[in-house]
């Protein structure tokens, strides 16, 4: 794998935010060796008894042992009286292991439910980096001792950083909302950064607020909120077969939120602005793109040319130039197999109308289009005319570093 | 528009092959400047009465105002006792250009019957270069004149140079095979994937056959042929306004070729000829990649899952970094939406096999890959192991040449 050596022009100007601690939940990390040297590489999270825990993952049908063994435990609460731990292991994904990676997960998860005196079925793991090989296991499950003795609940932005594979940056957000005159605070961290599409990505992401609420209440609103921000980003239109969202309410605010749209709202900007660090952290990244389409169709269509224009090459290397190249828009428009008539369809580059009518706009100066593309936060925004539906996703550009860190002979 | 100096390393050793005459052809350039200085940019062939033509054309819901003449005209026969011409020019792909496109097809259409005396309905015009500027059509119709006194039937290389935009070298191929003891000959011609920054490439391809056909049957046979090779290639998975196949059969061998296998396996290896120089002249190329996907539950699922790892941004850029990254290769598989059981799928590398049953073949020596990933012309082969369907396509790495191409600001 290629060094990374520069943190992405696109990261947070502020560094890592000062996240609030989650009441209910603490953080472990430790240096176990499984890939990477000199760094942590393993984090645990234990959550209190009595917490909800949701989640998503990846649709791949190659998709990891652990990932399986998450969706399998997914809404299962063996033990009302005992709590949770998430078991994160970067530096080796775990995927395509065949019987040593399902056995590897019984390992972790065994040995960390024996360490932290909780049911096998309440530990999830997740692991991220390279494919095929075999989780050397043993060095995750002989650091649960010391991983459990560390356990503290102001350590999430270590969490943040052990979970790191070609990040440039950890990534972690917060935000809270008042229900019933209480605050209920919502924390996250996440890791990206290639294999990013939707259907998530090459993308690790814990979510926890000391609300109160039902498994089956947090998982739709994780669920829902999901297709808005994990499912609607893309660096490079490739699909983890690892990808695992968790979120766990511990109910320690005391605030019910079950069916709150407040709190939902709350819990969707934890999670857009995660799925956002995630692009601006994209290999190679150096502009974060929003491409809004609207008037298709239908939902469907308009997230298909959404899509198309956020994964053209061409599109994402026309951004890299600093080119306000509508030609390539409306390529992707055409290549995207939904309903489109050319002669309906408007293009925008930030505020410039650029094409309407299947033509260059009678207003356009394309000097102005050109001062919009050399910002680092870009708008792309398509009126298809032929409907009232509209998609927004998120992407970023396509330039030499993605080719510098993915041509690179593993190492 | 980025310099394109250096002609591609996967271009045919010998150059430009030794093509025959087509008996009742012509064909005729010249320098007319409609873009660029210095070289032939409009060609002109002129078949003969009595010809079958037919085409195929690009999908895409944005096509340009002549794909959409084309597609209009295909099958129509005016006047038996007239032939047909076809009109290309680079330098602009007369694109999403409004009312004033159709009106430029309309002029030079007009202007070519009239210089050669056929009906306006026997005209097809394809037009390939910057998208969205109006076509300067009167430099194509003053030279119509002069094209038409050119006309000769030895001049198919000149019509392969002239429609060259980037494309680093002219791409021709031709076939023959014997029916009833007589030889019938087919020679084809096209540009592809170079590219005119800041615009999409596109594909346009001649071919003509002194074969005698039906347009019906003729139509039937390139439609099939194209699904197996124009429609199989994919440098970048964006696709083209403009992308035009045409295929012209004159009759002149007097050889009936009416469902005649011998002659449609003949003619596909012509398409499939010109289709993989097309790819070995993509845009920054240096590895030529077939995609061999078996063992799929129906064809659509293979296909799916062939161009699922063609279009793989991560899978381009291993190649191009000469790495056996198998799991890369996994990695698409799952998102491909196909049909695939983890646990089934054997993956080769040349002849090497580098996983089955889940997991790294137990024969699996790295260096075996590696060393096939040294060549130029690759070969990734994956059996999913869950049917019997098949599919095979062809692509090109994704390197840092693509990039430069791509990502220049107009100039």
């Amino acid at each position: 794998m290629a060094k990374i050596t520069k943190v992405s022009p696109l990261a947070p100007k502020g560094g890592f935010p000062a996240l609030p601690q989650i009441d209910g939940v603490r953080f472990s990390t430790i240096a176990a060796g499984v890939r990477y040297a000199g760094r942590t590489d393993v984090m645990l999270a234990e959550i209190d008894a009595g917490s909800a825990v949701a989640g998503a993952f990846t649709r791949s049908s190659t998709r990891s042992a652990p990932v399986l063994d998450c969706q399998a435990k997914l809404g299962r609460v063996e033990d009302d009286a005992k709590g949770f731990a998430f078991v994160v292991n970067s530096g080796n994904s775990n995927a395509f292991t065949g019987r040593v990676g399902v056995e590897a997960v019984e390992a972790i998860t065994s040995a960390a439910a024996n360490t932290l005196n909780l049911p096998v079925s309440h530990i999830y793991t997740c692991s991220t980096g390279v494919i095929g090989e075999p989780l050397p296991h043993g060095k995750i499950t002989d650091a649960l001792s010391e991983l459990s003795q560390g356990l503290a609940p102001d350590r999430i932005e270590d969490a943040a950083r052990a979970i790191m594979t070609t990040d440039t940056f950890p990534k972690g957000s917060c935000a809270t909302c008042e229900i019933g005159g209480i605050e209920v605070t919502v924390a996250g961290i996440a890791k990206g950064s290639g294999m990013i599409a939707p259907d998530m990505a090459t993308m690790l992401v814990y979510i926890f607020t000391d609300a109160k609420i039902s498994q089956a209440g947090l998982q739709a609103m994780v669920s829902k909120q999901n297709e808005a921000t994990f499912n609607s980003i893309t660096v490079d239109s490739d699909t983890s077969t690892s990808d695992s969202l968790l979120v766990a309410a511990t109910g320690a605010s005391g605030v019910d939120v079950e069916d709150n749209e407040t709190f939902e709202r709350t819990l969707g900007v934890v999670m857009k602005d995660l799925a956002h660090q995630v692009v601006r952290d994209g290999e190679g990244a150096t502009k974060f793109v929003e491409i809004r389409v609207e008037g298709a169709v239908d939902a469907g269509d308009a997230r298909k040319v959404a899509m198309s224009i956020a994964n053209s090459p061409l599109v994402k290397t026309a951004i890299a130039g600093e080119d306000p190249n509508w030609g390539r828009v409306v390529m992707a428009v055409g290549k995207s197999g939904a309903h489109a008539d050319r002669d309906r369809l408007s293009i925008w580059f930030g505020n410039v109308l650029v094409a309407e009518n299947g033509w260059v706009s009678p207003s356009y100066v394309e000097a102005d289009a050109a001062a919009h593309m050399k910002g680092d936060d870009l708008l792309i925004r398509v009126d298809l005319g032929v409907g009232s539906a509209e998609s927004t996703v998120w992407t970023c550009d396509l330039t030499h570093g993605y080719i510098d860190i993915n041509a690179d002979y593993r190492s």
